[in-house]
């Protein structure tokens, strides 16, 4: 297909999708919970067609010297497959957002005035290669009442085409029209480009997927963006924190699950009591097998008071990186002001935490600390939508428009200002 | 300067900015106002190098031809700015929308989670003619606790020069620091671009101006924006609607005050009642000097009904302008479906109001019109953050992520989830 042609099917989807989006704004939640009920049936009941399709991208993959790791991202079993219905069925059981009213009041004039969420209309989502995603990402734009358009990545191709079969079915058999959720049939780069032009008929786009894809949307893109950016998480032990909480949170937010945005990065040490707390949390921590990078101070006291604990000096890069693996970047600090000023110039916004038992330097950190997510004596790893209640969500929204933090159902919706009179003009 | 000289001087004061938004993001309410009230009392005091700085700019303009409309924008005399000042008092009287606790609630494991406003960080402005817009702007950021980096146009650059130096001796007698509001000292092109790529420094662009301005800003920004974009606002009479006030209400919201965003610029009449409705509606129209642009239909009706009333053959071009004037597009469709949908086709998704006793129809009007604000018996001209109540507004938001209609203090946030513990860790 010529650019052109490319650029002419992304528009042709998108208006059937902005068409779509008008009927689904307005749709019951019965009649969408019908549909996603069908959904998780029949990614059972179609389980043999999708392993198939994804057997061709591992093979694939494979012949184009995929790594284990991406195999195994890539990979769909029946137990997987499983999961993901399952994930659909706790979105049926969501509250569904849309008509909800946010707040309501009367004008002296006698107009009334309420603020009802509403869907955002057609969401774009890019990701890469997890399958799943179509599969979640869908069911929460429909559950919200929006049309989504998916484009996933070129490994992932002939199994999202399946899933995309699954969601087509379910929506045809419940009455939904065809444009309430499409996948772009092709991963040429030309329609991601087409997808990114297209404002007025989409109005957001999510990336999904590692830092350069969501560079190259941000820089792109004519259609607001909501940005899950990379987590580099900080933890900071106040002078004040009590020991034996200060390791257990620091072994919990770096070791429990090291490959995901909320563990931390990096360990904020205050200066006034490094040298006593410091040695008992590397122990710790190397004990779980993490390599510690550290800056010089935490160097020397470490040789000093714990000279068998080996430790790498630290980078430069090693402050802003994303290690997703059990690496931590340690430095000593000047108090809670020091950490404050140190997370807001290497963190990434994401979660902080401070363990101290004084309310004050908490207040302090809780109030200077820019990010989605500050925590007082707890484990950052409790920035996700089920472990605050809120349910599933799309990411954790790195930006402070619209989104901040866990992004459900509730931010995938937009409100609309609902004004009820008597005649009333204005004089 | 060269290019690169403009960039790096619009990258330095985004540094400046950036440092003084965490100062200003835990500034108390009681040193804010202060600040804004010395605002106020300098724009007075100063109003000698405002006005003598503004006449400058009025003799450029009037030397490169600018029109008399154009140059009647540009003008401050002491009556405006003492406007200006009154604005600043009033934004002073408004609360303080940071640090509010959105929501609260606990978890089963006992951490708690508050979701708290905090401030964007750096807004980033960016406007035509109106000095004004200087002021409001710079004192709604310095409320909603963020620094602003502001981009004037060229036609008020001495006026807005001089607004600047009352907003920096303000700011530092009050003792904030200089990055809170910033003018950027030139109208180069290349300092616009500079500032779009600023993404992780600037928060949020806010551009104020005309399509071409959007537009470009649209296309090259890599910060969000939120569009404050054009009002093509609806009135809908339905068959169910009481006569006098569908008359009321289509002169209001056309003629009270014609050159603003929420007046209407088109007329839907439902066919089943055109023939009776249309004719003393488009009467009491021309009375008040509106030009009506009729489609075939109601053309023919008029022309039956009432010949004496003069009207104009529309244009597809008329149903999507902003006319900003005495001008009405007049259409008839088929019943409220037929309303909903032609809205959704034409409108710029700001203000549509439908007249009628009938309460199915308008709850089919509200839920299916995809607009910022949906009237149902009232006029359109409501639009507006003080008559909601809301206070003053940076602008009406045309986009649906983040701040829809009225944009305000509030709608200036962003927020964090404070979570506290006693050690709670991930299981």
């Amino acid at each position: 297909m010529s650019n052109q042609d490319i650029a002419q099917l992304v528009r042709g989807l998108a208006e059937s999708a902005r068409t779509a989006s008008f009927q689904l704004a307005t749709a019951s939640t019965e009649d969408k919970n019908r549909a996603l009920e069908r959904v998780a049936a029949l990614l059972v009941e179609s389980g043999a067609d999708i392993l198939r399709a994804n057997e061709r991208d591992l093979a694939e993959g494979r012949e184009n010297g995929l790594s284990d790791a991406l195999l195994d991202r890539l990979k769909i079993d029946d137990k997987r497959l499983e999961g993901i219905a399952a994930g659909v069925r706790e979105v049926v059981a969501l509250p569904d957002p849309v008509g909800e009213v946010i707040e309501a009041f009367t004008r002296p004039n006698g107009i009334r005035i309420e603020r009802r969420r509403v869907p955002m209309g057609v969401v774009g989502i890019i990701y890469e290669s997890r399958p799943n995603v179509t599969i979640d990402c869908a069911v929460l734009c429909l559950k919200s009442g929006n049309a989504s358009l998916l484009r996933g990545g070129k490994e992932a191709f002939h199994t999202n085409g399946a899933l995309a079969n699954v969601l087509a079915r379910a929506l045809k058999e419940t009455g939904f029209p065809e444009g309430s959720v499409q996948l772009i049939p092709t991963t040429d780069r030309e329609a991601l480009n087409a997808m990114l032009k297209l404002d007025g008929l989409i109005q957001c786009i999510i990336p999904r997927g590692g830092e350069g894809l969501i560079r190259f949307v941000t820089e792109n893109s004519h259609v607001p963006v909501i940005k899950h950016y990379k987590g580099v998480c900080n933890l900071y032990l106040d002078r004040a924190a009590d020991p034996a909480m200060a390791e257990a949170i620091a072994v919990n937010a770096k070791c429990q699950r090291p490959g995901v945005c909320n563990a931390i990065e990096n360990l904020c040490v205050d200066r006034e009591v490094a040298a006593k707390l410091l040695p008992p949390v590397a122990r710790a921590l190397r004990e779980k097998g993490v390599e510690l990078r550290v800056d010089r101070e935490a160097g020397d006291i470490l040789r000093e008071t714990a000279p068998d604990l080996p430790t790498t000096p630290a980078k430069d890069s090693d402050w802003t990186e994303e290690y997703l693996d059990l690496i931590l970047a340690v430095t000593v600090v000047d108090g809670v002001d020091g950490a404050v000023e140190w997370i807001n110039r290497h963190g990434s916004g994401h979660s902080d935490a401070i363990v101290t038992t004084d309310e004050t330097a908490a207040q302090t950190f809780l109030s200077g600390v820019d990010a989605a997510a500050v925590y007082w004596n707890a484990s950052t790893r409790f920035t996700d939508g089920y472990e605050f209640g809120l349910g599933a969500e799309i990411g954790i929204s790195t930006d402070k428009l619209h989104a901040r933090g866990p992004m459900g159902l509730r931010e995938l919706c937009s409100y609309k200002y609902v004004i009820t009179g008597t005649g009333q003009i204005r004089g």
